[in-house]
């Protein structure tokens, strides 16, 4: 037998995770052929050769170069985020600005170095974690600046003193999912958030753009894990004190969260963790009427039974996760306690999803009982789609995924409003029609946040433009209904306009004196959130 | 038989609550006599007429006269909070500097007008509710404005409007919580938000001050059953979006939430309400070694029980509440529901509670079963501790009480060190020895909020000096354990030079440029949370 080796996973300059779990041309073409119109043949694969890479335009101090490279590979890694519109941007060999430097600090000297550095110099420094920004966040554009720096903070992803009695821990900022779990594992704790990118994305980059997690109910964001918070920025650094709770002046932390690197560089934070679940239980509950189903999740979020999962799938979602092929909607439901068992919070839960006509497979209980094979088709498939987008996207498609928040009397109108419109502007712009797909990610007492996604066939080399008139029609239709821009992809570049639209006036005051008194060289993510 | 008549109850300008519930001359002679060294007869009650009330130092324009009184009753009743420091000061006749004019607006467009003509008019602006801040947070102090404007909202007291499909409400800020719970009550909804002071404060000091309310555990404040906020300030007015969550930059409400009045004027906001909890079960658990309290407490917190009461009381703490008389430490633990009975959680929660050495009485449970004794006591003495608190004030006694909250690691230590310290400075002040109680009155899995009271006799006219000698000591044993000025009773000008050390110096920055920016005359409650 040969013998086994660890060979490191490489990932993706441009597209979704690792290179070698991408779909294969074989399999782009059988996603292509679901979707009328798309290519024969995938497009190639980028090749980081065949990028318009150029001199970097700033040179750092001696003191600094052994923290930044100008190594191309790393340089294209770090010019974009893993949008759709990044992704078809690389494709069509027509990447956003790549950045001149890209620097690896090993701690907060080296952050506030850099920083002090790029002011003097007028040098945009990007903050970057994992780069899984599908909102055009970890970019550069315009040319306002002499030159960008991206500051990747990976190495800066240890676990640095863990709280057992309080079950908390100190991390750094850079560290990804996987890493930080790793080194929380141990000692039995968890921080149990689970977005899609959990795999590559980072602790920073959750807190910045204040990330949608495991829980579908109660602590939804990574905000309601954080005991407390250091940030570096370019007039100086602080931390706030390690706090259960606090009534002392408004929230330190809430103002960093979701500043998304136009503020500072937040470098590490003790996070609230969990011990692990030793009582499981999880079921299916298939619907034969969308509508009953929104009523049924409304009744279970305004219960007090806090299911971990309770995700509501449209018939087109259900269908495509392979959760059902009948055109019901189906809606995923899970609980989980370290405490004691979950089974009658699980039934009651059916109870009331009865009320409203569903119909459940048997619940699968107890962490060993298999699970219900519905929840596990969601589950792979969920984990698997950025890559089918990617494949999709080399055959030319146009594939956009928005997600948002509204109130409960809002939800119904919005989703037709949502599948009406946004399918209307992807037949204007491409001629084919498509379905608008839907599912209830996270649930509330007073509100919902569904998820959209539409796939269709685009115009070669025109797909950034079609992207773009779906996505402007997409914001159109939640501005009028008034849904969140983002519940918990965050704003980047590409929700701006809408961001300007929806934030209160007072608060935008606030906001820019804020960035002006503490980066005063406007140096940090420029043109995110505010100028 | 006579008729009955309905005679509005008349509030305390000087002290707390209801005139007709104040207690008498020889129940405050009964309090004294528990404080060796106090007065052989009380201070008298203080009348306005000896008060000293000059001529108004500005004067509105006509448009805005018929919202404006100059009535000393009026002023004398808006000069300070109801903290013991105001009250020992009304009753030595030093209260602090009279405001000039109270206003009393009915709309938005009057609250604007009224910051518009102070901002032009160099006048001063405190808003204010109910009037029930204990920490200094409704007064003026120093003379670097030429007049002084009590703003008080309590005519903007409606329930504007209710949305039972997502359970929420818009409430405008100067509804007191029986005013707006009145309001709320044919829907068979409540917003379940009772602070101590529940009978004599808003909404909007609730929000401005970021209140700790009813639930012990989970969402203990009110900054978490905000949907939507609108406020008014001198650089325009604003409402953010109402939403179950979102990720869309920072926060704005979390930026208003604690803003003290500094920032802008909250005029009303959309609140997440519960429905009335149909299942109910109490029960109070003795316990012979406080620090295995502690631990049980902790146990119960970092479970997913969620007990809505959960609070520990030290063998002081139960002596005066009546809740035990043998020298145990009492939990105070209760469970609600609307959605299913809670006997089983809370009997999870009582063998937790065992393995610690607890003692339990039999369980209440449902809602119609006589409430555990121990509980009753407590919740009555609860309510009553203000009243008594004033009566001890007119035998002359100091009386402070101070909470905080830290980790669970800090938590002992916290509670020794302030023991030893408060006691020594009190005993230092005063020539008295003292007893520091102490109680939980909300707890975290990765934390508790303590809450500590003491009370001695001061010398006659020394009464402040002593509290502030007393306030510093207790400050600063707070500051060297990490633990917060305030969980839940706000900063105010009491607290403001520890919240000053405590704040990170980066939302230091940011605060002073969001206060210039929306406040630019600096008319907004000067002297609260930052210059």
């Amino acid at each position: 037998m040969p013998a086994t080796t660890s060979v490191p996973r490489i990932r993706s300059w441009w597209g979704w995770g690792y290179v070698d779990a991408h779909p294969d041309d074989a399999e782009c073409a059988a996603l292509g052929a679901l979707l009328p119109g798309t290519l024969a043949r995938p497009l190639p694969v980028p090749r980081v050769a065949d990028l318009p890479i150029g001199r970097p335009a700033a040179t750092p101090p001696p003191a600094l170069a052994h923290l930044v490279t100008t190594d191309p590979q790393a340089r294209a890694a770090h010019a974009m985020g893993k949008a759709y519109r990044d992704v078809i941007r690389a494709l069509r060999g027509r990447p956003g600005r790549i950045p001149d430097l890209v620097a690896h600090p090993t701690g907060d000297q080296d952050v506030a170095d850099l920083l002090d550095w790029a002011g003097e110099h007028d040098v945009a420094v990007i903050p970057f974690g994992g780069g899984s920004s599908v909102v055009g966040g970890v970019e550069y554009r315009g040319d306002a600046h002499r030159a960008v720096l991206s500051l990747d903070l990976t190495s800066m992803n240890r676990v640095l003193e863990i709280d057992t009695t309080g079950r908390s821990a100190l991390i750094q900022a850079g560290a990804l999912g996987p890493v930080l779990e790793a080194q929380l594992r141990p000692h039995g704790l968890t921080l149990r958030h689970f977005p899609q990118s959990f795999e590559f994305s980072t602790l920073g980059g959750w807190l910045a753009t204040r990330a949608g997690g495991h829980y579908a109910t109660g602590r939804t964001h990574i905000d309601d894990f954080v005991q407390s918070l250091r940030v570096i920025t370019p007039a100086g650094a602080g931390t706030s004190w390690r706090l259960p709770a606090s009534g002392a002046g408004p929230s330190p932390d809430r103002l960093l969260l979701g500043s998304e690197g136009a503020l500072g560089v937040i470098t590490e934070a003790w996070l609230r963790l969990q011990e692990r679940p030793g009582h499981r239980a999880s079921v299916s509950v298939a619907f034969a009427d969308f509508r009953r189903a929104l009523d049924a999740v409304r009744a279970i979020a305004q219960s007090d039974l806090a299911p971990a999962n309770c995700r509501l799938l449209d018939p087109g979602e259900a269908l495509l996760a392979g959760a059902s092929p009948d055109g019901s909607s189906v809606l995923v439901l899970g609980f989980e306690s370290a405490t004691a068992p979950v089974g009658d919070r699980l039934a009651t839960a059916l109870d009331l999803a009865r009320a409203y006509g569903g119909h459940a497979e048997s619940p699968a209980a107890d962490r060993d009982a298999p699970a219900d094979p519905a929840v596990s088709a969601w589950r792979s498939a969920f984990l698997r789609m950025p890559y089918l987008r990617d494949g999709l996207a080399r055959m030319g498609a146009v594939v956009e995924t928005f997600e948002t928040a509204a109130t409960w009397a809002m939800i119904p109108a919005l989703i037709d409003a949502v599948r009406t419109e946004v399918a209307a502007a992807v037949l204007k712009a491409t001629g084919h029609p498509a379905t608008v797909n839907c599912r209830l990610t996270h649930v509330y007492p007073d509100g919902a946040a569904p998820y959209f996604t539409v796939a269709v066939a685009g115009r070669p080399g025109d797909e950034v433009a079609i992207w773009d008139d779906i996505k402007a029609a997409a914001n159109d239709v939640l501005h009028r209904h008034h849904a969140t821009i983002t519940h918990h992809h965050a704003v980047g570049r590409d929700h701006r306009p809408a961001y300007d639209r929806q934030r209160p006036e007072p608060f935008a005051l606030a906001l820019r004196a804020a960035k002006h008194a503490l980066d005063p060289h406007h140096i940090l993510n420029p043109g995110v959130l505010i100028d």
